[in-house]
């Protein structure tokens, strides 16, 4: 079948809006009809070509919700009409890491998924019979994608895709690093470095969590407002101290914070967020993604007396067996989302959805794709 | 009183036996009579100059066992002929820290401790009217020490202090990590790097655990009979191989080990430490003290991918309340002592157990005192 997509041709161009060819899903595979997806900074990371593992030309795209359209040989556990989300972290259930119940990290796709291929080593999209790869296991910027079984969430019939597309990566990214990888708990306090999706969901989990002191950090105050109005009890800037932001942290909390959440991708701050750790036991959950080749650091004084560094991937959330659940608890009014939906475009604006958030002025746009 | 000590006149001088005047204790401290003491890489490396808190002239020491012999004011938990193991980490169980649950870091007396004093901010040890200051709360390298009535675990009457002494630090240390900080369990995969006296200890901590396999890793081969006698399934010298010893590790498990400890105080092999666990969950336990101004670090994407980077200090174990098991646990067979004991000798001949340990032929010298 043909349909339209957005293609990234090379690093640093604009996406191009082509119609491409989809081939039918093979074994294990299905095909699904994209209703709605969100556009991330990963997305703008790769297409700026800094991401090592960038693969061009792709279709990006990975925080999609969709219907199901047609199912290949052999799959089970999903029929046409299911309503799903595309999972850049599969769970197969039957991998090492699925089985050690301690990560959510299934590796049962990733070595093909890396290499923008379908599990046996091709793909399912072409331009005149020129293979364009896939992207993350999900390429949500296209009408139709063709996604594993094993990398779909079967979600709730009546959620509303536009809203709950971006519980496909950012929303849920936050909110499961504090609850399932900080595993924070009521009366803690929190730190939160970078109020972009992810730190505003992180804010929100840890209100869901009954923090009791909920610090949000940025050097854009206008970010401020939202992080206040999703539970920030306090709001600071880096830049109106003459000390560090740690320094300032550790003396705002008699200590530390017991949690901090780095959600930039900066390697200084996450030296920060770990460094404003209380001593004894604060942990620093590292969420965002650094650039190539950078590295963090920091003196082992600051482990040897109790502070954790760990990271967060998807917050640690196993996509088909605990996706839904975040699904029907932003359906039972526990997860917001609809304040971070703050733009929505047709897949023809795309590349101004990119321009708006390199601007820092939307959180997230949702694309809406054409209902046939 | 007087007494025989040796005192570390300054950075790098060979310690000195001097006759020192000892003060009673005060209100909340006692007297030891010191019975046993080893003698600790720590010790050598403020000795040796490298140590940033370090200050002299002060009596080094604090791995010591003695028993009680004059107890100041306000004293209720101890009584004279109390046998006492000295603690460098205090538990007074009042504080923030003792109280969270989540530490052992208690910090009642932190803060003059490392200023070489009393908690009344003046020292107990003179020589001709000039202070000597006090060291880590203990000064076990002494015939007699104050210290405080929180500093002090109340043992075993029966216990052999010329052994327990070494749970003083060491011993505590190294099984501590690996029991109380990274919780290791039956059937999980550990590598040890560093085989001196904590590194052996993590190897008895990690039998204990009942791990499956106990990698231990040195480039010094002669330590290997005395790991595999402690329960090391292999041995492993990084100069035998072409790549790094994180990959040599990683393939010997199949990715990577579930728990990794550090026993050196390298922040090279702090790295390699952290790089060999296994994506996912693998955790990274820091015990090492390393030098001055050092940096430990890595690529962040190692702990967005599951691995966990903490530290250890004195085995996560409270002195006062956790210390008298281990003593139990020795005395019952439980934990072995008496082969890390590789010297014994008298106050006079310090400096050969120092000489000894520099040169990597002892494990643990103990230090006699002439009982009078």
């Amino acid at each position: 079948m043909k349909c339209k997509a957005a293609v990234a041709w090379g690093p640093g161009q604009p996406l191009k809006i082509e119609e491409v060819d989809v081939q039918d899903p093979q074994a294990g595979e299905v095909l699904v009809r994209m209703v709605a997806t969100g556009v991330c900074h990963t997305d703008a990371f790769t297409l700026s070509g800094e991401d090592p593992e960038g693969i061009f030309p792709a279709i990006l795209g990975h925080e999609g919700a969709g219907v199901v359209e047609a199912v290949g040989e052999g799959v089970t556990t999903l029929k046409v009409g299911d309503h799903v989300i595309p999972l850049y972290t599969a769970e197969c259930g039957e991998c090492k890491f699925c089985k050690s119940g301690k990560t959510n990290l299934c590796q049962a796709v990733r070595e093909t998924q890396g290499k923008g291929l379908m599990p046996d080593g091709t793909s399912r999209f072409s331009i005149n019979g020129e293979p364009i790869f896939h992207y993350m296991g999900t390429s949500t910027f296209s009408e139709y994608s063709v996604v594993p079984e094993i990398s779909l969430a079967k979600i709730h019939v009546d959620a509303p895709l536009e809203k709950v597309c971006l519980l496909g990566c950012g929303i849920t990214t936050g909110i499961g690093a504090v609850l399932n990888t900080a595993k924070v708990e009521k009366g803690d306090t929190v730190a939160i470095f970078g109020l972009g999706g992810i730190g505003l969901s992180c804010i929100q989990g840890a209100r869901m969590a009954g923090a009791s002191r909920i610090i949000a950090i940025d050097i854009n105050e206008s970010k401020f407002e939202m992080a206040e109005q999703f539970g920030a009890t306090d709001c600071v800037n880096p830049k109106n101290f003459d000390k560090s932001i740690q320094e300032v942290i550790v003396e705002m909390t008699d200590g530390g914070v017991d949690y901090s959440f780095e959600c930039i991708g900066n390697v200084q701050v996450m030296r920060s967020a770990l460094e404003c750790c209380h001593k004894g036991w604060g942990e620093s959950i590292i969420i965002g993604v650094a650039g190539a080749g950078q590295e963090i650091s920091t003196r082992p004084f600051q482990l040897v007396t109790g502070r954790v560094w760990k990271g967060s991937a998807f917050g640690g959330v196993k996509g088909r067996s605990q996706l839904p659940g975040y699904v029907e608890d932003y359906m039972n009014g526990k997860i917001e989302i609809d304040p971070f939906v703050t733009h929505t475009m047709s897949l023809e604006q795309i590349n101004e959805a990119f321009d708006l958030m390199h601007k820092g002025e939307s959180i997230r746009t949702v694309i809406l794709f054409d209902q046939k």
